[in-house]
């Protein structure tokens, strides 16, 4: 499952690090408490062998633990006098405390464990400001605030109304002056004034528009403004992520994803929409993801209840004052029951950007009556509410640099702009990312190769996988990785042919052209090798030919060039998970300094946080959505041409690319 | 029942009109077709023996009518010749043209038949503007409106979203800027674009402030301007009252009334406020006010479907866009489910004055989803929506000259002010007017003596009753009448004493000191004689004397005298009926020129159809609501000293009074 692996958007809460020193290199990386050796290896850009993917088969990842504590990594490929001297097995040793780690020959590099490989970059800094930031602005305010209010009580000479009384406290104690005061709270406004002698606590949601009037959507008897809860929630095609969020001080309290119930009616979005389309297709496709979002939140409220910081009892499910969600155009569509048709048809119209804040009732969720649903808008029918809260929540739309921002899936949705102006288009890149027209392509679930590395000597393999399996395919990341590694080694060519020069028995024919096997049978978590052929390199640079494509087209549609791009921000699950090396290696995405990308995780989700705490970042959303000019590819003629100079790693112009084109001439240009 | 006399709201229908010229006197009147002779004497002012209510048992009130066309009126009583001759039954005759009718003596005044009340006042003038006045100012625009648009189709150039191209349409053919676009409109808004070729009507539910946003509540492929439907309902405590409006010609299509349901639970506010504070007595309040409005709009579209001007298939419920509904505090509370209990309880204390639009649903109406139903703002515990639309439904608001206009009912509602400044009060005036506390006192039900006359001479009376059925007792404008003008000519003195020398045997000593006999057992329709008694003149009295005390009081706290008051609104069931002349001769009213007085009738109905077809009206509202100074007569000094001193007839300061003060001298005060 995706959520395994998913390092969402907890900002918040740091994991405990430890520094792992690596012998004879002396390379120092941090990694966080529970590591495996093998994983700190490979983020140190240190190579092991080790192709059973981390599962503890092959054996042939054996280290030697010269100080420091570590868990695990025995084995009875391991003799005792083995085991004695410090001999772990480096895929299933996890990491405790500060240790020293000495790779033994034949276990690395034949020299001395000094990796080609440069450590992989710090992933710390997902966006460009934080809750912290909000408060400073003095713009950490809710879309639902809470408020206490000391209301004058009535007299023989003040018989105003109780909600006259309540409209006066607002605008003397907080200098609130436009309001609507809802039926149901009007309803229950005489009998809660006076439960706790006219002392009361009153919940205000804000208008998006600055002129706009506030609603009272609750009145509570006393004070209870510490207690005032929200939900982010991220509506993915095939998982729905959600978190509870304390509105008081912005953190995020718990966090769960589920596969999203429409998953029987088909992966891709193209076949939610035929199910759509039928007979109360809609509707059920609308009660589905209800109830995966309703399910999510009665999950959370569990974790709340369990979280010992809690007070006894946990979260209310009647203090959650409002959600803020966000989806891709046909998430949108189905979530709030509008009908998706021209969506899929040209010249594809959905049927709203904007959405007016909504009753959560309205929308089937499990939420208290007065509760607000905050919807994030559209740019088009490729270009959904994700981007716009990826944006929103990665700080793009505030940084004076020039930004390109990717959310790479089967579709990569594309922004270019900053502070000042925006640009986005959607390109569609096929399913070579999530496994899809890959021999051996698979999710990233358990037992997915999700990285590699290579010994360039004698071709062994360091497979990873999701969850230290068996390996049983190979993910998306891995692929990426796979293939730039291969690249940079001279095993396959630009034009993704092997090198059939290399003699090693693992380039073989197959049956469908040349590969490579990654793991042979024995070791792995299926009946057969696991191979990447050509064909499936083939498939892998189309994919990435129409991403880079799409970026380049944008890019030069607003006039700038490639090199202009200052800055990258990446999200979405694979963008998380993405090697930035191997995906310039390869041309998947342009070079920029490696202190210039970001990885923002589920972007999607953490937009639908940040201003699901800042009403102020609620209103810059309708700014960003005004001001970002959406381009439609297919309607650019030299979208084509991009295409097919992209059909090459990295580039037919390798100008393009002059890291890349360094390094190679370095290496050997390619064998 | 009520509504069977009540002449309600319908300024654009009139009735066709007949006149009848009376010999002797020669005096002329014109009344509507199908009115009965007596019913045109009483107008003219002219008396005619008849005891029996007009139900043609005594036989005392023969005519002849010497020329025209009148139909029944025939009676065994007549004798075949006198039939011959013309002679007819003034009190089952009906006008049916223009005729002639002579008063024999006998029948008439010893004097010629000439009498000494003056003609009554023409009634037509109901309010002072209409709707074409609303279309002559340009402020015709009803709360919700439909506009047609033709929006252009999506190109491949021009993928706007549906939502985009209605916001556009809307701004450049209707300028309209401002708007929402509610979720169930999104939900239909793909499919109803595409029906007729992007010719869309929309349904705009206008802000009540300028600056506010519309909100497009509804679409229907294609044009339907020309169908747009709105209701006024007065929730009055007995009854209620509907009427269904053609909100392109601002006409009344239909009318009907019915007894509230909440009746069962006891006649007067208080007693339905006690219900509703007991467990699940506000929701049954609620629903049972909800159902008699249910039933009334399900009896105006089946009056509509039954009108030969319509279409085939009448008028369809969802073709109802709004309902404007008004009010006083108590039925407003009930049927919004607000909670009434400190109505009723020191410091009287409403839950809010100002309520937002609501859905229509939201109430339990049966109206469709999108029908907006706007409820009229309350002053106070005391005076409520009832009395806003009065003010706005007259004209009152909008009149330069100083104006009184008072609600009676068991309690009265009085409003002092123009267009510049308002204030008001309440007063409670008993049951009197409503037939409590009076011996033989009823409700306005057939058979109540509604009108009455007095021959000077014999003491025979003209007891005129609600739909000619023989009398069963007395209602509140009959009893009014009939106390002007016992005191008128000496029957009675100004303390309410009636006069023991007269002679006659229809005053007599009964069970509770003197008493004067209406009706003899054997002309009534109960089985004994109908009287007016001292006590029951002595209870009229105090509820005049409150009404009267409560307007001085008022007038005097605004710094004016009562002789400032240049123009008197009457309104409400009582109101409709009252007979100036003696309104003025007990002191119930102040003294003024009869050219200056209105009777609007149901003034909260009326003012419902009004802002119920000008938004603009509905803005007004707010303001009136804003300047309305309201003022608690219990906590006024004076307003006891007031009361006492109006506990005679017409008052105890006759300078007061100065047209009574001459009628009184020249008649020989008081005999």
């Amino acid at each position: 499952m995706k959520q395994e692996r998913s390092e969402a958007m907890d900002a918040g809460k740091k994991p405990e690090l430890h520094t792992v020193c690596f012998a004879p290199s002396g390379r120092t990386v941090q990694v966080a408490a529970g590591s495996s050796i093998i994983k700190a290896a490979r983020e140190a850009g240190i190579h092991i062998n080790a192709s059973c993917g981390g599962s503890g088969v092959c054996g042939k990842c054996r280290v030697i633990v010269e100080e420091g504590w570590v868990e695990g990594g025995l084995s009875e490929r391991l003799s005792p006098t083995e085991q004695e001297k410090g001999y772990r097995q480096a895929c299933t040793a996890t990491i405790c405390g500060t240790v020293s780690i000495r790779i033994p020959e034949g276990s690395g590099l034949k020299a001395g464990g000094l990796g080609t490989a440069v450590p992989r970059r710090n992933r710390a800094r997902m966006h460009l400001y934080d809750i912290q930031d909000l408060r400073e602005e003095g713009i950490f305010v809710p879309p639902v605030e809470k408020l206490f209010l000391e209301v004058p009580k009535p007299r023989a000479e003040d018989n105003m109304a109780d909600a006259g009384r309540i409209i006066n406290a607002l605008a003397s104690q907080y200098a609130e002056h436009r309001l609507i005061i809802s039926l149901p709270v009007l309803r229950k406004l005489r009998k809660a004034l006076r439960e706790e002698e006219f002392r009361i606590t009153v919940s205000l949601a804000r208008p998006v528009q600055r002129e706009g009037k506030s609603y009272l959507i609750n009145v509570q008897p006393g004070n209870w403004t510490h207690r005032n809860y929200g939900l982010a929630v991220d509506i993915g095609t095939t998982t729905v992520y959600g978190a509870l969020i304390d509105l008081n001080s912005g953190k995020v309290l718990a966090r769960a994803g589920e596969y999203n119930g429409q998953l029987g009616y088909g992966e891709d979005v193209i076949s939610r929409i035929i199910h759509a389309e039928k007979e109360e297709g809609l509707a059920r496709m609308q009660e589905l993801v209800a109830a995966t979002i309703n399910s999510i939140i009665a999950t959370l409220l569990a974790q709340a209840r369990a979280n010992p910081g809690e007070e006894k009892g946990g979260i209310g499910r009647e203090e959650i004052t409002s959600i803020t969600l966000a989806g891709n155009p046909t998430m949108t569509h189905l979530f709030l029951g509008l009908e998706p048709h021209n969506i899929r048809r040209a010249p594809y119209v959905p049927v709203t950007t904007f959405l007016p804040p909504i009753r959560a009732t309205d929308l089937m969720l499990d939420l208290p009556s007065y509760a607000v649903a905050l919807v994030y808008p559209l740019i088009s029918s490729y270009v959904g509410g994700d981007i716009v809260a990826g944006v929103m929540g990665s700080g793009m739309y505030r940084t004076d640099l020039v930004t390109l921002y990717v959310d790479i899936g089967t579709n990569a949705e594309i922004v270019v702009g900053n502070r000042e102006w925006l640009a986005c288009a959607a390109c569609s890149a096929g399913p070579a990312f999530e496994g899809g027209g890959i021999t051996h392509g698979m999710r990233a679930a358990a037992g997915a190769i999700e990285d590699f590395s290579l010994n360039p000597e004698t071709l062994e393999p360091m497979n990873i996988t999701v969850g230290n399996k068996p390996p049983v395919g190979i993910c998306g990341s891995g692929l990426l990785v796979m293939i730039a590694t291969f690249l940079e080694h001279g095993v396959i060519d630009r034009g993704g042919r092997f090198n059939r020069a290399l003699g090693s028995e693992r380039i073989r024919q197959g049956r469908s052209g040349h590969e490579f096997v990654l793991v042979w049978q024995q070791e792995a978590g299926v009946e057969s090798d696991i191979v990447l052929t050509e064909v499936d390199i083939e498939n892998f640079i189309r994919a990435k030919a129409a991403i880079y494509a799409g970026i380049k087209t944008l890019v030069e549609q607003v006039g700038l060039r490639m090199s202009d791009i200052e800055q990258v921000i990446l999200a979405g699950a694979f963008g998380s998970y993405i090697d930035l090396d191997a995906a310039m290696g390869v041309g998947l995405l342009p070079e920029v300094e490696a202190g210039r990308v970001l990885y923002v995780g589920n972007g999607s989700l953490m937009g639908a946080w940040m201003s699901g705490v800042s009403n102020h970042i609620r209103r810059d959303v309708v700014e960003v959505v005004r001001k970002m000019t959406s381009f439609e590819l297919s309607e650019v003629a030299s979208f084509q041409e991009q295409y097919i100079a992209s059909l090459f790693l990295p580039h037919t112009d390798l100008s393009l690319f002059p890291a890349v084109k360094k390094r190679m001439e370095k290496v050997g240009g390619g064998r």
